[in-house]
């Protein structure tokens, strides 16, 4: 099941310019800054209420986001779903339809399991669906003393 | 101050086409319907977690989502941003350079005060900063028995 909004991807040409905005005019604080180099961007996370924004600014010629900056400009990249279950929504999306861009889940920022659906199977909008990031999961019964 | 984001609106030719995605694929529930006429659109809300998905049909051709439409397709049009005091959070905006489609707000879906920044002063994202809506604003002193 879908629990959330877990962030929201805004590509960027440059996280250095952009962050002025959301701190400065907007009032967010900057939790982290990590580079994902299997998806070639360095993304900077702010946390608001449950959820995050993500700026995406790409770090190779090649990677999506430079494709897509040069394409669409900045803007709003994309919308990413926390599930408690990702195999199940997963499967449940591909069943109704959905074009999936991961048919099995990838790893993603801070090393959680994330898929994406394919935005002409989801009237445009480029949806991720990700699992809980450690810190949020419920604790492992094994990990208990 | 912003609190959370209250909803991120998609721009769709149908809502009835498109609500098959959210509630048989991504497993949502459709919480209202409501026409706002001062802006030319049907909306349709779906909540998950605290915040809410806004999808927008536009219900005449000069709609500023046909014409969005017209320019995009289908797709992800605007974050709104909930603020505990939208004229402070509207007057830093200003002051830190971003531009003010509403210089002053206007009244949205659900009745509630809203103002747009424009998306060139904001790194393409069209930016919604609203008040809470009703049921969701601390009870006025003067309400109580």
């Amino acid at each position: 099941m879908l629990k959330k909004i877990d962030h929201i991807g805004f590509a960027v040409h440059s996280i250095a310019r952009t962050r002025v905005l959301y701190e400065e005019a907007l009032g967010l604080v900057c939790e982290r800054v990590e580079e994902v180099a299997a998806q070639k961007v360095r993304t900077a996370f702010f946390r608001l209420g449950e959820t995050r924004i993500e700026l995406l600014e790409p770090t190779a010629p090649d990677s999506p986001i430079a494709r897509f900056l040069e394409k669409r400009g900045e803007g709003i990249h994309h919308i990413g779903y926390q599930s408690d279950d990702l195999d199940r929504d997963l499967a449940r999306a591909r069943d109704q339809g959905c074009t999936l861009i991961n048919p099995e889940p990838v790893t993603g920022a801070g090393g959680r399991r994330i898929a994406f659906l394919h935005p002409r199977s989801t009237h445009g909008v480029l949806t991720e669906l990700c699992e809980a990031g450690r810190a949020e999961q419920p604790p492992d019964p094994e990990d208990q003393p």
